[in-house]
Formats: structure tokens, C-alpha cells, sequence
């Protein structure tokens, strides 16, 4: 069985075609620029040259059309006949309440999402466009949607629930959703799978650009720090993750500031980029700090303490934990990261493994055999989950 | 040594009069509508009956003279001269960086503390005018002003910067400032004497109204759950604590509010009562629970959850606590959310002790007397940490 998986931003579009027999990626590539002039399509197939191909892209039909051409392809192509495609699965951001699990996108699920949108105006149209688009050109084959929100659901409404007037909540929607649902489900399975039990406790650390915890007990999420929307929580990349809420009309006033211009401000001028100056990828922060700026410096120790609290909040909410997992761009491959925020958890029973430690990229354990509490490196693969829900709905449908 | 403590609001006054010699306090009272019409003096001599006096009281300067007058009175008052007053202590809510400790208010303070009021334009302005008016009524006598902020400001830059533009910081001031400072300094300095060692890692817990909790390492404050303003942290009676900033402008636009009407929502409305839609009052939203309303339910489960969460956090940035104190009005009072709240805390080897928890308004420990942290409920005075703080500086001045 093979299955395609899409990302569809505004004007890009993300792919990846899985063969489903051992998981392995055929093709993936990238649509950029799509309704802006300048279109480029890179594409990269498995064991062959990478190419780019420049276009007039005008829209994602236009997108999907390239991309099936090209995984087509006689020369860098990877399949014969589009029909090989049994499966498409979108990576949707938002689900809101109505999406607790991934589902087949009928043209119910698809008014459905339409509602949604008004949550994630940027994100989630996108998805549509593709969803629509797909289902024109690649027709016949079942639609999946995989929401970043849909493995949060599973909160209570005391970690759901803000403080603030309940209609807002009843009128609204306002909550908190939760992000970066298919990473935090895949690495927690993962290290379910690795701890050879179901009832874990575990802390996954979703630390990237964006940058989400959560904590999962029985499989199942009972908190996580990104909230109505992806700013909140930790400090990000440009994000400033949760402050003082008084601090955004106060800023308005001080700067004469409307919403959108506030919003801009919190979501890209924020973060490690706002404290530090230096950047918003924490590989030219941890180098600026070592070469002695104290911006830099700073930047990155609000950045551990700031995942630090959430760990330690986390363990709270759950009375206890298991298992912590570091995962994505930071996650995964900064080893100065990990071992700074673990040396702050040492009263919780973790035994950190330093020279385990010291490695990137993979699957590792950087907890000392004996450690109360095992910590996990594990990859993320979104993709690869958003294939495996798809692969298994399309065969439930079939 | 007599000390006169106040605590000015922009239309009331509080007063307490200490004999220094054995902490005692000699009167209290408080003047309410102050430059509203129908003023009020309510004064209570100690071992006397209470008595209130109607007047029209204009001004502070005013409130400040029916207060000497109260307590130099023949039948109600408690001193026979004013020159008994050795020393004013104000309670002053922010001190910014200006001022990390107590200090005695002389024309240069006083300038240096108009210049903070940008940052607290509903509470410093009345300190300020409560001192103008005892250096006028009670002339000769040293003003000592306490600050809210104070023992908070040892905390490290990474604990008080937020994940904004660093401009902000140098611009505006913007920055964790922290309140309920006298609170925690006192019931921490307590904790420690009970423990017998000023290096423990303490977690204060000041739950009323407003809620705080602080991190103190060492007698020093490492963090602190309110922030710039006093709106963050946990759940309180009607203000939101932390939410996603991005919540924020989503509901000035969805709601059509402004800044000043979007800081009221957040300050008033929100918390106990905007969950549960029947009180502010901890009291009356544990009824409604008990009697069975769901949304009162749901907003307990809130207050302890963020309650929780800051524990959890706080130790984890403290990496281990000794002990955890309850204070305030829900902290001393709320056997019932004391129990809620440490039934979390097992993972950290809190063994509470149910029986001990069973009491109100008195200093106890919660913990069984093998518990690896100690928990105890310590009724806070911040009247008489003030009264003790202006002791201090008088004698020094002499």
C-alpha cells in the first residue's frame, strides 16, 4: 500500500509518499511559493537526484497536478500509474473539539472543517485548498485528515479550561487545544514501546522552533503547554510562549499597537530572537552565548527554565513520572539543551547518562540504567504517523 | 517603640498601631470612601468596643487625622499623645528595581518612587499620598515605606525577563516583578525557623483572593507565579492567571473591547467567578461544588490544577523543596483545598497528615513527622512584618 502525505501551508505544500509494505519514504519534496510568482517545485526521490523544477504555480490543484507528474516521472519518478496511490493523508492543524481522532475527510468531515476554520485562519484553509484539490486530481481514493489537536482532546476540562468567563469558552470555543498532536502521540508510543508498558507516565518534550510538553499517562494526554493557539507555553523560536496576559494591552498602549500588529509582535519578534537579538535558531544562540553575549546567554536560560517548569508541572499534574522524552529540531540534536535542562531534575530520581548524551539525531536513552526516572532521545516522525492513520482508515473503509 | 503600619488605598486607609515591645497590637481600623462622601472611620481599640465614625472625609490628609484623633481619644483611643508614634511603616504594592528592600521614605525616595507609579497607577499614587499626609499630620517621625516587590528582587534575570523584545525590558520596565512580597518573606522567614535551617528550599503558597506562590532558596527568592502585573500566575477569585497570550486580542476583536475594558474582563471577571458564574468567593464556589453545580466543580479543579502546577515547577527550578507552606485566606481557611492540592504531591514524598489538616487559621504541619517535605500552614502578618521592618530602620536612624 502506498500513501501519500501532505502539509499544505498557504502558499507551500509539503509531501512525502510512504510505501506502507516496510514504511519507507519512495519520494518527498516541497511546493514553495505557490500563488506568488517564482514557484519552485524540489523534489527528492529515495536513492536518486534531487531537482527542482520551476513553474507557474498559481494555486494547490496546480501544486498537486506537479506533484504527481513527478512522482510519475519517467526519469525521477517512483511509481508507474498514479492508481498506485491507495491513500492521501493531510496533516490538518486544528480540529477543534469535533476532531478527537484522525478520520476519513467525506464531504460531511469536509463542512465539518470548513467551521473550524475561524480557529486557525492561517493554518487550516490551506489544508482545505489541498483537500479539495486532491480530491480532483488523485480522485478515487480515500482522504485522510491527521490533526496536530486530535491526541490532546483526551484533557480533562480542569486543563482545558481557562479562567476566564465561561461564555467565552460556550460562544468562542476558547480553550486550551493543544499542538503538535501527532509528534507528541508518535514519540510516546515510541517510548511506550521502549519501556514495554502502557500505563507510563511520560513527559515528551516537543522542543523545536515551535516548541510543545506534554504529558501523557495511560496514553493519554492530561495537559499540555501550548494552548488556544501555538504561541502559548514555552519560550520559542520567535514565540514568546505564556507571560503576564496584562503585558499585551500594556504593550498596545506603549506602542500603539492594533491586535494584529500585537500578535505579530508575539509570535515573530519573540521568544530566543527577542531576548537575544541574535537569532530565532537556537544553534546561533548557543554560539553566540559561548562566545560570551549575555543576551544569548539569558535567552537561553529562560529558554530551560521555561521546559523545566513544565516538566516539573507536568510530574505535578500527574503525581509522579516515568519516562521523559526529548524530541525535534532542539529535542533530537542539541546535546547542550538536554543535559542543562536535566541537571535541574535530578530530585525527581534521574540518573543523567552524559556520554549517552552526547550524540544527535537518534534513538537513545540518556538515563543511567538505574535511573528512577528513563530519559529518552526519540525522533519524530509526523509524517510516518499521519501514513500509518491513513493506511489503516483507508483499509477500514475498503 | 510604637509603630503606626498603613496600607493606603486610592479611596480607604487600614491602621494598625503596634507596641513594639511585645508585638502586640494596640488599635486597628479603617476609613472607607475616602473623597466619595458617606466616609467612614471603622476603629477598634484593643480589649474595647469597636466604634465607627461617620464624617466627611475629603483627602487622605484627613483620613490620616481622624486617625491620630481616634487613637489619642479619651474613651476609645490607646495613647495619650501623638509623640508616642515613633515611626510610620506604608505598605507600598510596587517598588520596581528601585527598591529591593525596606527603606526609610526621605524627599529623595519620595521622588524616586513617583517615577514607579507608571507601573502601578491604581495602587502606588495612594502610598504616596498616605505619605505626604503623615509627614504633614505626624511631622518628625520616619516613614518607612514596604514594598510588594521587594523580597522578590533576587530573583535571577532569567526567572524576570520574559520572552519579549528585550527593548521592552530597557523601554518599559517590562519584567517579572512579583507581589505578596511581606507575605512570603514572612511566613518563608517562619518556615524557617520551624525547620531550624536558613538553607532550605521553601515553597510559599499565599492563596486568598489574589494567589501567589514563590520559589525561596536560601531565604532568596527564585520565582514568583505573578508577574508584571498582579493577573498571572494561578487561578484566582476574579483574575485569569496565565493564559495564552494570544487569547487576549482574540477576544478585544471577538468582543469589541479595548484595552482598558479587555484588563477589567481578565481582573474582574475572570477566575473563581468567571468559571464557575457563582462567586469570587473560594467559600461559596466549594458550596456550589458540594451541592452539586458542575462549573463550580470545574473551577476548583482549576485553581488546584494551576495550584499544582507552580509546586511542580518550582521544584523542579529549585531541583528538590524541603517544605511547602499554605498562608492567606484559602491557604489558612481551606482545609478542604489544602488536602486537594498535597494529595498531588506523593511523587515528591509528601506524606500528609489528614488529621493535623483538619484546623483553620492557626500554624500547624500538615505532614507527618516522616514526611520528605514538611508542609505547614503559617497565618501570615504582613501588619506586623512591616511594623517590624519600620522598628528596624527607626532604630537605625536614631
Amino acid at each position: 500500500m502506498k500513501i501519500l502525505v501532505l502539509n499544505c501551508g498557504s502558499s507551500s505544500l509539503k509531501y512525502q509518499l510512504f510505501n506502507m509494505d516496510d514504511e519507507s519514504v519512495m519520494a518527498k519534496g516541497l511546493v514553495e511559493k505557490i500563488g506568488l510568482g517564482d514557484s519552485e517545485l524540489t523534489h527528492q526521490p529515495q536513492g536518486k537526484d534531487k531537482i527542482k523544477i520551476s513553474a507557474d504555480i498559481p494555486n494547490h490543484g496546480v501544486a498537486i497536478e506537479m506533484v504527481v507528474a513527478a512522482l510519475l516521472d519517467k526519469e525521477h519518478g517512483v511509481i508507474s500509474d498514479m492508481r498506485e496511490i491507495d491513500a492521501v493523508g493531510h496533516r490538518i492543524v486544528h480540529g477543534a473539539q469535533m476532531f478527537s481522532a484522525s478520520c476519513i475527510i467525506d464531504d460531511k468531515a469536509l463542512a465539518d472543517l470548513e467551521t473550524v476554520s475561524e480557529l486557525a485562519p492561517l493554518h487550516n484553509p490551506p489544508s482545505i485548498l489541498g483537500i479539495r484539490a486532491c480530491c480532483e486530481k488523485i480522485p478515487g481514493v480515500p482522504m485522510v485528515g491527521v490533526f496536530d489537536t486530535a491526541f490532546h482532546q483526551t484533557m480533562p476540562a480542569a486543563n482545558y479550561l481557562y479562567g476566564l468567563p465561561y461564555e467565552y469558552y460556550e460562544k468562542y470555543k476558547i480553550r486550551r487545544y493543544g499542538f503538535h498532536g501527532t509528534s507528541h502521540r508518535f514519540v510516546s508510543a515510541r517510548c511506550a514501546e521502549l519501556l514495554g508498558r502502557n500505563d507510563a507516565k511520560i513527559i515528551t518534550c516537543h522542543l523545536g522552533n515551535g516548541s510543545s510538553l506534554s504529558a501523557v499517562d495511560h496514553g493519554k494526554v492530561v495537559d499540555t503547554s501550548m494552548g488556544f493557539t501555538p504561541l502559548a507555553g514555552v519560550l520559542m523560536g520567535t514565540r514568546s510562549g505564556d507571560i503576564d496576559p496584562a503585558i499585551v494591552t500594556y504593550v498596545m498602549e506603549k506602542e500603539g499597537l492594533d491586535t494584529a500588529a500585537m500578535n505579530a509582535v508575539l509570535n515573530k519578534k519573540s521568544g530566543l530572537l527577542g531576548i537575544s537579538g541574535v537569532s530565532s535558531d537556537m544553534r546561533y544562540v548557543e554560539e553566540a552565548a559561548d562566545q560570551g553575549n549575555e543576551r544569548a546567554k539569558i535567552a537561553l536560560e529562560v529558554f530551560r527554565k521555561t521546559v523545566v517548569s513544565f516538566i516539573g508541572a507536568y510530574a505535578a499534574e500527574m503525581n509522579g513520572v516515568d519516562a521523559i522524552v526529548f524530541t525535534a529540531g532542539i529535542g533530537e540534536n542539541s546535546a547542550l539543551e538536554r543535559a542543562a535542562i536535566c541537571a535541574n531534575l535530578t530530585y525527581l530520581g534521574v540518573d543523567f547518562d552524559a556520554a549517552a548524551n552526547d550524540c544527535r539525531g537518534k534513538e537513545v536513552e540518556i538515563s543511567k540504567p538505574d535511573s528512577k526516572v528513563r530519559v529518552f532521545v526519540i525522533p519524530t516522525n509526523e509524517e510516518l504517523m499521519i501514513a500509518r492513520d491513513t493506511k489503516a482508515l483507508a483499509e477500514s473503509v475498503k
